[in-house]
């Protein structure tokens, strides 16, 4: 291609709406633009990145054995409503209305719409597993969309579900979408990790999310540095030590702490460690309260907490409303002699001996507290975020929390929709049963975003050559010379006619303007062509990623990039 | 692909909801699945086939030096306001309303977006011109959808816009998309015929429709037996002579016709031809009343008579208006004395002498009519619609008028979006300008449709090469024997690893069965392998198109495949 018959309107400026380095590369070197809040336009060599993404995507989807098809945008309401899921994504998804008055949703996921094609077709055992996914635009009313393609509000996704006749065939599938994955974002070029993540109310046993490594991430993910051990924050766990779980219990004491409310207020004042402390943190959810108990250097993961309820919604407790519970002002809450409340406790606070609490009364806690002595606990769960530096669960090393961009996620749905859908099928012996799903997903749009956060310097992008738009840039310095542009049409047109996908930067610009293009497009080689070393008959080739010069004849040149292209 | 690992699922019956051959075929053989009115999934094998038709549109148009970007689904009202067609749209166009209460298009066609976008980008002649294109999933709210996917609400579609600097540059892509469309309908085994068509009240001088041969088409086409004219409906005219020019006006006379309205009443009673009457049609359009002139025994073309009012909308007068514009009932209207209507007549009434006419006035009519002595005319116009065997108007040999499936459009859109929308940039002598424009739609999903609409059977699909699903149909006839299944697996590894698309029919299903499907799917090579004919050491290879069948050798038949692919 070249520059001039092309639409690569690069920018000298960096767009002050963007932050992330990727969202203002992408505007910068003329890969997309906006349109709207959170919706883009992906211009031809954002485009072109897209495509190489979806290629990759799909070989390796039809090597584990999936099926691509299309399923609509437009999806009837009632679907939606036979799983509940119309109310529960509430504004996050888009609906309008047809000409007849009919409720759609804009697709932002496709499990009710795939559930509903299989429960039609598959009668039985025999036709079964299927694994089937799809590449579609998908829509989600973020109520914050940011940082450009990576929390858009119109994206490219691809989702796959897997229906199969039992738990066995169920894991083995999404062992081999696992496994698609791995080769997925690898031969994207990532830096990834591949963490547990967390089933939340949709139950079954396993999830995974591919985690690209990006300190601008939003999202968090805790580490081994040791061992393979990695998990998203709602679903990490540490091998932490309980101090103290050897004394014995002492007797309950009353004590003053008159306007002592925090953790470091009231264990200060009583001279006492925070991790000796419970704290008692009430939440409403579904019209009634909780308690989650937890120790006082801990901090509660309210993803964990819902999760305990179900994904139930929780909203933390106003003053007001701890005062009627509990009987006195927020601070002095504590497990001793609380009703009508479920307690709901960390793992860690079961273990714990002589801790110090609220005593539900005005400037007063209790000292020497002891379970299951002076209070109930009607859950025991792990409800607490795991912290940097503590043990490894697996090895003991100390954990690490790094940042991440979530690229992908794979999930065992079990029979949350066969069952609210009735996609059922009849067995081997003729009985019937819930067919078991997956559902497995991945940002296909972000991806892009997502590379250019983990690869690129001060001067712009640096692509991976598996997904650049292009693999070699042609450069000529003294574009006025004639020896110049001859050269490089002749170079161009070589290798434009070996099938190497080549950009020539054409346009009557100073070099200056040209070189600082070609690194802002970062793609992986740049052959300069100038009239100085065109007289000793070399052309000099430049590596994006590592910057190193290499100066060879025009023939050599034609080899090595082929041979680049073919690698 | 083996039929057992697929997502396949054929059908016996006919479903009743489906009028059209290639509707029945695509539910019949498992490609496509209704979600909801004029809304499909498409299923692996559809999918299959939608993108060897995407594969084949992008290489003609990449060919052409057109560029693939994407445009967002979802955009802002605001953009069509600017144009009008937020209200021009109507019902057809689906909107939302996004959290915050901005309304969105789901965008029919993008003309207004990619103006937006290179309205912001191109400020030089020296940016022009662009040729941008994108393959996308667009929405129209169709009154009465219906056919399947040929008129669904949700269906794929190529839209490409081009901006030029000037009418020259303009006209020359024009060309070389009509060359590129040219060669995808015939990649894609199309017999089809590139029709004039209607520029309408866009105005401009150029429009091509491609229109795929089919007698259950909707669309009708002029096209000519003996030369290559061919137009459709609403811009076809011809060489139709009109009797009777050389008469002298003789003195006008009116007559008593009680009770006759229609032109055969009128004209039997008095003993004239049709084509001696003036037809005076009276419609309304922007609050005002039109007078239509036509001959006797010419039809009105509602299309060609809304462009000479730039699009208008034309309703029919009811009889109230028509009685009380003209002072007459229903059926006595005529061109003598009517007062404030505008009189467009067709070119040939203009030539017309000794008229019959109505005399406004209730059971009476005028004879000898002659304009202009006896009434004015505002304008005259190509109003009528041409006749099956009219003289074509090139080589005056008799016009045929045949049913068609649009496939394609190319369109010279000329200013009318850049002026609308300020899309301009400046000259080599630095004056503004507006950008010429031009746009080219294909109906890509539609294609499937039409492919299959043109080519079938009683028993099936007969898929053209280039756009079948797979090419090759793996059929064993004793399934249940070792031999066979032998054989049909190592014809199956030879052709798969030699990358022919081969699907083999692995099922447990008896001959019967399998032999319906195969017809049905409708692949252009079937290979049946059964226990007689492989103790002589021969499979046999079915031609599903000529129904040809030959008997050779397994090594043969593998070279013979391999050959059919790579031809």
């Amino acid at each position: 291609m070249k520059w001039t018959q092309s639409y690569i309107p690069t920018l000298k400026e960096t767009p002050a709406e963007a932050e992330l380095k990727s969202h203002q590369l992408m505007l910068r070197a003329g890969l997309m633009r906006k349109l709207s809040s959170g919706i883009y336009t992906l211009l031809p060599l954002g485009f072109r990145v897209l495509k190489k993404v979806i290629r990759i995507v799909e070989e390796e989807m039809d090597r584990a054995g999936a099926q691509e098809l299309l399923l609509p945008v437009l999806s009837p309401s009632e679907l939606w409503q036979a799983t509940g899921r119309w109310s529960v994504y509430g504004q996050e998804m888009m609906r309008l209305e047809d000409r007849h008055k009919r409720l759609f949703a804009l697709g932002p996921t496709h499990e009710e719409i795939i559930t509903d094609l299989v429960r039609h077709e598959i009668r039985s055992y025999r036709q079964l597993p299927q694994n089937l996914y799809q590449i579609q635009v998908k829509f989600r009313d973020e109520v914050r969309p940011r940082f450009g393609i990576m929390r858009a509000r119109e994206f490219v996704m691809k989702d796959g579900y897997s229906f199969a006749a039992d738990e066995k065939s169920a894991e083995e599938i999404y062992g081999e979408m696992y496994e698609a994955y791995d080769r997925i974002f690898s031969r994207c070029g990532f830096r990834f990790r591949i963490v547990e993540a967390d089933t939340g109310a949709i139950g079954g046993s396993f999830s995974h999310e591919f985690m690209v490594e990006a300190d601008s991430g939003e999202e968090m993910m805790v580490v081994c540095g040791q061992c393979d051990y990695a998990a998203n924050l709602s679903r990490a766990t540490s091998a932490d030590d309980i101090p103290g779980k050897d004394e014995k219990p002492a007797v309950l004491q009353k004590v003053s702490t008159p306007d002592k409310r925090t953790v470091e207020e009231v264990t200060g004042f009583l001279k006492e460690k925070p991790g000796k402390l419970v704290k008692t943190l009430l939440f409403k959810t579904e019209g009634r309260m909780v308690a989650f108990l937890i120790r006082g250097d801990d901090e509660l993961n309210e993803t964990k907490a819902s999760n305990v309820l179900n994904g139930g919604k929780l909203e933390m407790a106003g003053p007001a409303e701890i005062e009627s519970a509990t009987g006195a002002p927020v601070g002095f809450t504590g497990p001793v002699g609380l009703k009508n409340v479920e307690i709901i406790a960390d793992k860690k606070v079961q273990c714990m001996k002589n801790m110090v609490a609220g005593a539900n009364e005005k400037d007063a806690h209790l000292k020497n507290v002891n379970f299951p002595r002076d209070f109930k606990i009607d859950r025991v769960a792990d409800i607490r975020q795991v912290r940097e530096g503590e043990p490894c669960p697996k090895c003991k090393k100390p954990l690490n929390i790094k940042h991440g961009i979530e690229v992908g996620h794979v999930f065992k749905l079990g029979t949350k929709y066969s069952r609210s859908m009735n996609a059922v099928f009849l067995d081997a012996n003729g009985h019937e049963k819930q067919m078991v799903m997956g559902c497995y997903g991945i940002g296909v749009s972000r991806i892009i975003a997502a590379a250019i956060e983990q690869s690129h310097d001060e001067n712009g992008i640096i692509w991976h050559k598996n997904i650049a738009p292009f693999l070699v840039h042609i450069l000529s310095v003294n574009a006025g010379e004639k020896d110049v542009v001859s050269a490089s049409e002749e170079l161009y047109r070589k290798l434009d006619s070996a099938g190497v996908e080549v950009l020539m930067d054409d346009r009557d610009e100073t070099a200056g303007v040209k070189f600082k293009d070609a690194d802002l497009i970062g793609l992986p080689k740049r052959v300069t062509i100038g009239s100085k070393s065109l007289k000793e008959g070399k052309v000099e080739i430049k590596d994006r990623a590592t910057g190193n010069v290499e100066k060879m004849s025009m023939s050599e040149a034609v080899d090595c990039l082929k041979a680049f292209q073919s690698e």
